[in-house]
Parts: structure tokens; C-alpha cells; sequence
């Protein structure tokens, strides 16, 4: 399958055609024709790459809503409880398969709306995630979740079902889903946790996706067990590569910013989530781009967010970067694109984040004749500050058209919302 | 004309019918029948009070995007530049009334797209604003900013043109414009404008729009000029009423909250506006609400926002006290939404902002069937945290419908965003 895209204005405000072919874009001019291509008219329409959110727990959208205003502490046991996890005993586990899916579909259908072409998963029966994203369109990078707290058998057993998900799903729906492993955090998982993950990663090559520095609860703790701030306490295990997607990453000093870039780890910024929380910091932005960390964006899950509108979340980190920084000349527009793109697509090793030729035709096209993306005086600024998930009109994925005229073409919308709705309420007592 | 909303979702979880006639609600009930009335299918639909945006200055949505990332004095300067107000010279001026015209159009085409029903507008050329509200068909309080810098017979021109304007518009169309006076600042106005104004604002019973406390810099000043605090200062000058509107109120101290709300003083609060400049600080909702104080919302100019979505504003406030404050039980999503709707409301005096028999039909409809809004365990949070402006799917301004399936009835979207952007282009060197 081709598609030509006609008459896009790009980025840079210069117009152009785009042709797709196997998956790819092949080729970027004016006035291009392909006769056996799909024609997608494209005037009047903004052409971006997709974006790329790289820390979500997409199952917990059926989560939206139901623990708000609530201390963190409130707040985890509200979740827990409608997880079923508080107990940590398996049997008392309560997201079953049937809501797993019905919260992966729903998060696909809302990503692939908002212009999210691709997306970082953890959390557990991945193996349902794993068919969302087939069914849906869109690109993934799935980590299944693995916690022992301290638990030897836990451990044994968790990493075995780690495993078995790489194995199963690496490469899978023609390459759309790459697989990752991802131990929760410094707190949940003990140090042969996070170095036996660390094994599989590099065995694999598969990324090693990790919540760090989120709250100031974790570092002092960390701190506490161990004598190390928690950077330093997962590089004296030997786990911080190339493959690290830390997620968060509030609460680090210049220092580990620093050891971080070092050894290549890409940060998962998730400025909706930490703010909802109240978690009362702000990750080091400056510092990362100073220390040529590789930076990229998440919305976390919805129980957090409550929405995985990437558009928010760009325009949400700029404004709490100035607003913290007393500085609005830190977080500049552009940089935060390419986090949200370009830089998503290099912490997951994948070739797109950007319109060149060779790239991966994940693409989204912005409605330019909406009244809020108008004047048109820097592409960059309307898409961070202006943008918002209903000016996605058309959306590609791998090639394959998957919105047109701001409607899913893989999934039936309604459906999907029905059975979220239905199986949500079965978690909430 | 009147309106028949069949089967609406409302806030509560209920569903309603409700019944519109010469421009106010009059029934609400299941089962509704209405022979002559227009019948509106609100099936999977959420019925809301319209949004007021209680602080804009319209006509500035031309300067979207034209000053990003940069310190708050090359901020000023480039839009003062691209306004022509730089020099102080009539002269100079550069936003002409065809820009006025064009810019204002598309904020009033962008507002009701967005749910926003009433809009409080602050800056000159306004009779071109008050065009744009009567063939646009939203509901608006629209005050002349006046200025004089010390300059007496500025002064009195300013005056003159700002009573002349509420004159010639208080009233006007069928009730849906209301007029104010719109006194810049402490830092901007003399005490003898500031207090003429006051008399205006009496006489006419019209709402004393002003900027206060936005920045440190304006108290710092304040103190030094007039060795007190604004609100203190404003207060000793006698013009603090019910119908003062303060517009940011970022830099109160407790004891000024406590003043202004003895008063009987709204603020507006504008979150994105004051963290995209850099201010620094954060409102003290906490202590508006514990005063009794009524809160507002606004979304500022979209030269600092960039955008009129008050889905943006009411999220953003949220985030920014909740990460502030280092407490995620206050800014509570019920006094958000009350905020950004009867909030409203009450500040501009007029009875809307409630979905109750006898009050204004000025109504949203946002799509319940869209993944981003489901599930639906709380219809407030969703409203807060998880709806964009994409959802909103019909708006009722004055019992006259003005957007109907995401198209806007009144205007021409597409021929307003080519006026703006010509309009737009003008301004830039």
C-alpha cells in the first residue's frame, strides 16, 4: 500500500507532497505523483510526525476519574484497592484480561486521536496490550512490569513471564511492537530484580523502562536503604545503558543528570502526572540539555493525568518550566517538539520522530483552519501552545492510515468506550 | 425560537430533557415535549454552563506565536512593537480597526468552538469587538482599556471614549453585551483615572476590569511609588467594589485576599498566562476560598497563553496549585468547574453559569462517546482534567444554537482564519 500526501504544509511552512511506500516515507517534493498510490489531500493541513509518548500504563485509562484530589498516599491505596493489588497475593488481583483489554483499546483509540502515532507501555497482561495495539494501528514498545519486593519466588517467576512477552511479541504486527522490560522502580524491586532485567534487556535489546526520581518520598529512601541517591544506586548495579528509559526523573541532582547522560539513558518527562500528584518539583530540564541527555515526553497513565493528550503535556512542560525557573527562555518551543518526536524515537530506538526520507511514515496532519491554529506565525509554537487533540485530522501509522477525517478507521470508537465504561465499573466497589 | 435537549447526560449523572425558551432555560425534566421547538439530540452527550472566560483581550489572538521563549521586557517589546504602541504616539499605532476586527472574530469563532459561551474582553477599537459578539452570537462584558501614563489630557480622551462606548453598547444585542471599564493597572493608570473610572463604573453599573498583582515587579513598584501594596492601594483610592474584576492576583499577600473578598471583589485567575511568562508564583486559591472570595477564570490574550481553551485553564490551575502548594487535596475539580462557569458568573453580574429553570441558555454539549472522556466514574474530573476543546460538540449562547455537530453556525471559520492570518502578517516587520 501507498499513500500520497498532497499539498501538506510542513513544519518549517514550506509545502510539499509526501509519498509513503512499504511502511516508509520514500519521498519528499513538490508536485509528486504516484499512480497506484492513495491520494490524501492534505491542503490546509499541517504535517507533523507522529508523536511519540514514552511512559504510559495504557490499561489504566479505565482509572480516569476515580481517585481525585487525594493525598498521594490516598490516592495509591484508592488504585490499589481497584487494582486488587494492595494485598500483593496474586488471587486478590482484580484487573482481570477482559479489563486490561478494554483499557488498552480505549488508550489506543485516544493516542492514535491525538496525533500519538507510538507509545511506551508497562504494566502487566501485556499480552492484551500487545493485541490493542495490533488491532488498533499504532506502534508500541511493551514492557511487562516486573516487582518481587524482595520476594525470591516472585522474582523467579516474574522475570520468566517478562521473558515469555519478549519472546512472544518482539517484532510482531510486521514490526510494530517492540518489546522492553521494565522494573518498576528502586522501591519495588530488589537489587537481583533490577539486575536480572538488565540481563534480559541486553540480551533482547530491549529497553529498560524504569520510573526514577519521581517523588521525594523515593529518594530519601532510597537514600536511606542503600546510601546512594537513586541514580547512583542503579549505576553501582550496572544498569544504566543506552537502553534506560527513565521515566520521571523530578528529583535529580546536576550530578546524576550528568551520570545519566554519561552512560546514555534517555528521561521520560511526565510534567501532567508529577503536578497532579503534587509532587512540588520540576524535572531538570536545562540541566539535561546542558549535559546532552536525551529527553523525551510521557503522559503516564490516566489515573494520574487524566488524559493522554500529548499536546498537553508539551504545552504543561513548557509552562512549568518557566513558571519554576522564573526564566521563559528555558523550555523553548522547539525543543520540546523534538522531545515529544524526535527525541521519543531515540529513546526507543526506533527510526521516526521526524519527515525525512527513509524515516517511518508515523505521521498526524493538524487542522490549519481551525480558528485556534490561526495566524500561522511558527508552526513550532502553534503545535506546543495552541494545539489540541481535536485538531488531529488524519493520522499514519507504518504507512497505514489508521484516522481519516478524524475518525479511527481500525476501531469502532463507540464499542470501545461501551465496554471500557462496562468493565471499569466492575473495579469500582 | 425555542430548543428541546432531549436525553442530555448532566453533571449529576442524571439524564435530562430541557426545554429552551426566549433565551433562558425553562424546563428541566425527563420526557419533555415541546410541539413548536427545535429538537436537539444529546444522546452520549454531557450537558454543561457555556465556560466564561472571564479576562482576554481578543484581538490579540493575531499575535499568536509571535513571541516565544523570550524574557518578559523582549516580550513586551515585541508586542508593543507589533501593536505600535511602543512610542505612546496615536500616531504609531499599528493594530488598526480592521485587525481589531479580524482578530476578535477569530477569538469569538475559537471561544465558542470551545465551549466558551461569555467572554470579559479588556483593549481598544472596541466597538469592533462588540461586532464580533453580536455576529458571532456569544454572550460577552466588553470594557475599553484606559490608560493615561500620568498625562492629563490623555486622561480625559480615554474617559471619554470609554463612556462613550458604553453608551452606545451597554445592552445591546438582545442583552448579550454588557460594557465595563477597563482601568490598565496601578502601574499603568494615575489614582485621578483610576478613581474617574470608578465613577464610570457606578454610574452605569458596569464592572471595573483591572490588571492587579501580576507581577512581582508591578508590587515592587506599587510599594515604591505609593508605599503600599496594589490591593491596599487601590482600596485607599476607594474604587475596590462587587463589581471590581482582578484580573491574575498572583502576588497577594493573605491579608490583601482577605481585603479584596471584604470588598466583594472577584478575581480571574489566569494560570497559563502567568507560567508561560515566567511570573513565577502561583495564585492563593486556597486562601480566595477560605476568605469567601468569588473566583474566576480567564485565559489572558492568546499573545501569552497561547490559546482561549478554558479546558487548558481550568487543568492548568489545577496542576499549578496542587504542585505548588506540594497538596494535591486543594483546587478540588468541583471548585475549578464552579470557577470557570457560576464563578464566572457571578463576577460579571450575570445569571448564567447554572443549568437551572429561569437562568440564561447559555449551554455546552461535550461528546461522552469519545475515548478520551470515558469512562465516565466522575463527570467533573472528565470535565477538568480529561475533556479538550475537540469534544465540545454543540453551544447555546442566549437560547440560540451557534455551533451544532463541531460546526459554527454564525461565522465562516474558514474565510475568519484567512482574514486573521492576512491581518496577522501586516503587523510583523
Amino acid at each position: 500500500m501507498s499513500i500520497l500526501v498532497k499539498n501538506a504544509t510542513l513544519v518549517s511552512g514550506k509545502k510539499s507532497d509526501v509519498l509513503i511506500e512499504g511502511g516508509k516515507i520514500a519521498k519528499i517534493a513538490s508536485s509528486l505523483s504516484a499512480s497506484g498510490a492513495d491520494k490524501l489531500d492534505a491542503s490546509g493541513k499541517l504535517l507533523i510526525p507522529g508523536l511519540i509518548n514514552t511512559h504510559t500504563h495504557a490499561a489504566m485509562t479505565l482509572f480516569r476519574g476515580i481517585a481525585e484530589d487525594m493525598e498521594l498516599s490516598d490516592w495509591l491505596a484508592t488504585i490499589r484497592k481497584a487494582e486488587g493489588l494492595a494485598s500483593g497475593k496474586e488471587s486478590d488481583i482484580k484487573v482481570a484480561v477482559s479489563q486490561v483489554r478494554a483499557g488498552s483499546l480505549l488508550a489506543c483509540a485516544e493516542m492514535l486521536k491525538s496525533g500519538t502515532t507510538c507509545f511506551s507501555d508497562m504494566y502487566f497482561h501485556m499480552d492484551e496490550v500487545a493485541k490493542a495495539v495490533d488491532k488498533s494501528g499504532i506502534r508500541a514498545t511493551l514492557s511487562y512490569g516486573v516487582v518481587d519486593m524482595g520476594d525470591e519466588k516472585k522474582r523467579k517467576s516474574e522475570l520468566s513471564i517478562g521473558e515469555k512477552f519478549i519472546k512472544d511479541y518482539q517484532g510482531k504486527s510486521g514490526g510494530r511492537i517492540k518489546c522492553g522490560i521494565a522494573p518498576h522502580s528502586v522501591y519495588l524491586c530488589s537489587p537481583e530484580l533490577l539486575i536480572k532485567s538488565n540481563e534480559l534487556s541486553e540480551k533482547y535489546n530491549a529497553i529498560y523502562h524504569i520510573h526514577l526520581a519521581e517523588t521525594r518520598k523515593e529518594v530519601f529512601d532510597c537514600l536511606s536503604s542503600h546510601k546512594k541517591r537513586p541514580a547512583y544506586y542503579l549505576d553501582s548495579l550496572g544498569v544504566l545503558s543506552k537502553r534506560t528509559v527513565a521515566a520521571h526523573c523530578v528529583w535529580l541532582t546536576k550530578e546524576e543528570v550528568r551520570l545519566l547522560s554519561s552512560k546514555g539513558v534517555s528521561s521520560s518527562l511526565n510534567p501532567v502526572s508529577n503536578m497532579k500528584l503534587s509532587g512540588g518539583g520540576c524535572a531538570p530540564m536545562p540541566e539535561m540539555e546542558k549535559s546532552g541527555m536525551n529527553i523525551s515526553l510521557g503522559t503516564d497513565g490516566s489515573a494520574s493525568n487524566n488524559s493522554l493528550s500529548m499536546f498537553e503535556t508539551m504545552k504543561t512542560l513548557g509552562l512549568l518550566q518557566k513558571n519554576t525557573r522564573w526564566d521563559a527562555t528555558v523550555a523553548k518551543d522547539t525543543a520540546i517538539f523534538d522531545a515529544a518526536t524526535a527525541g521519543g524515537a531515540r529513546a526507543l530506538g526506533i527510526n521516526s520522530g521526524i519527515i525525512k526520507e527513509g524515516a517511518l511514515a508515523d505521521l498526524a496532519l493538524l487542522d490549519l483552519r481551525a480558528a485556534n491554529m490561526a495566524p500561522l506565525h511558527s508552526a513550532v509554537a502553534n503545535i506546543v501552545y495552541s494545539a489540541h487533540a481535536g485538531n488531529v485530522t488524519d493520522v499514519i501509522v507504518d504507512g497505514a492510515l489508521v484516522v481519516e477525517g478524524r475518525k479511527l478507521l481500525t476501531l469502532d470508537e463507540e464499542k470501545i468506550v461501551d465496554a471500557a465504561q462496562k468493565e471499569a465499573e466492575k473495579l469500582i466497589p
